[in-house]
């Protein structure tokens, strides 16, 4: 199976780091292709603008939507997309691993949709391609986080609320939006601090949850 | 009534940017003062790095909270981090507007939130300041946003699902986490087409609301 690998931690020796590379290790052990795309380490650019368009459908009026639909059309994206839509193509699964800012994702994350899952790739308005008829159907997609709050405040009646609700965005609008199958998302609770030996035991039960859907 | 208006449209002839200058029009023609940060326009960087602070705990690891708390304390963050908490500490109202991307904001308006609403800063785990003793008490806060999907796709029985529980990450777990007081969000639904009656009809709707708040 070929798997996309998106991560979005800035430190190699951090809790993230940890589980990505053990389950890099133990995905390609298993026979399977990884592509990873470090998005920290490749020093992605979040921000969706005017450099994202080799040959702009308009240049006096700037209007993103117009402007995705176009390049996914001629395929005139600028490279860093380009290359990161190609990793998108050639997968089956796709796992993005963030860490928890604000019961979401941090900003290189989002940017990371914001600029690949880009309308005319990933889903298309204009043919009413989405949810059930997404473009990036017969696809599956897996979210794995921490958070550095307790497992507690993310209950239903926790201060927070439910996690799995407040992702919705993510994994429903987001993900399932463009055809993706979702699996249940990996989450580890209260992971700021961290004994060496639940770090062990996380991430030996993370691989293990990996290897079951793959 | 002192007003930091959070602005993420890269076009300045965007509906988005006319509904942000005649609200800044109209709050200064009522005597209120309005800074604000265009975050396209400022090239404001969204991405937490190790570059946001100046004289670091350690250079060894880096570990993004511990390096929040430890600036928050010494007042050694970035000064472009400095530029935007100082206006934070200076409004009585915050008002982040911006166009809905995947049901949520665009990576620079998450940036803004990552980097600015730092642990020390705006809450504080270690004192247990969130929620009802968050450290921007007293402060209020709006959304203001527009979707290009009509407005039955966001209903609870629409494809999306409710827009306010799919916001709620934003209104609930990160604005009045802070302690900010959270006031209705203005959503303006099926807005990638408009007739210019409609832009209009929306843009004094919206100034005549930001009157009722101020």
């Amino acid at each position: 199976m070929n798997i996309l690998y998106v991560f979005a931690h800035q430190e190699p020796r951090s809790f993230n780091s940890t589980l990505k590379e053990a389950a890099i290790a133990s995905l390609e052990k298993e026979g399977h292709s990884v592509r990873l795309s470090d998005l920290y380490a490749m020093g992605f650019k979040p921000v969706l603008d005017r450099t994202d368009f080799m040959q702009p459908k308009r240049t006096d009026v700037f209007n993103p939507f117009m402007e995705q639909m176009n390049a996914s059309k001629n395929d005139t994206f600028a490279p860093d997309i380009m290359v990161e839509m190609n990793k998108v193509k050639w997968a089956d699964l796709l796992v993005f691993q963030f860490p928890i800012y604000f019961t979401s994702m941090p900003a290189i994350m989002k940017g990371w949709i914001d600029r690949i899952f880009a309308p005319g790739f990933a889903f298309n308005p204009a043919t009413q391609n989405a949810y059930d008829t997404g473009l990036l159907k017969g696809k599956r997609a897996m979210i794995v986080t921490s958070t550095g709050a307790e497992q507690s405040w993310y209950s239903r009646e926790g201060q927070h609320g439910d996690i799995h609700e407040l992702l919705r965005y993510i994994t429903h609008c987001t993900l399932e939006f463009t055809g993706l199958e979702v699996l249940p998302s990996h989450i580890v609770f209260g992971a700021s601090k961290m004994s060496e030996e639940r770090v062990k035991e996380e991430t030996s039960k993370y691989v293990e949850k990996l290897k079951s859907f793959t």
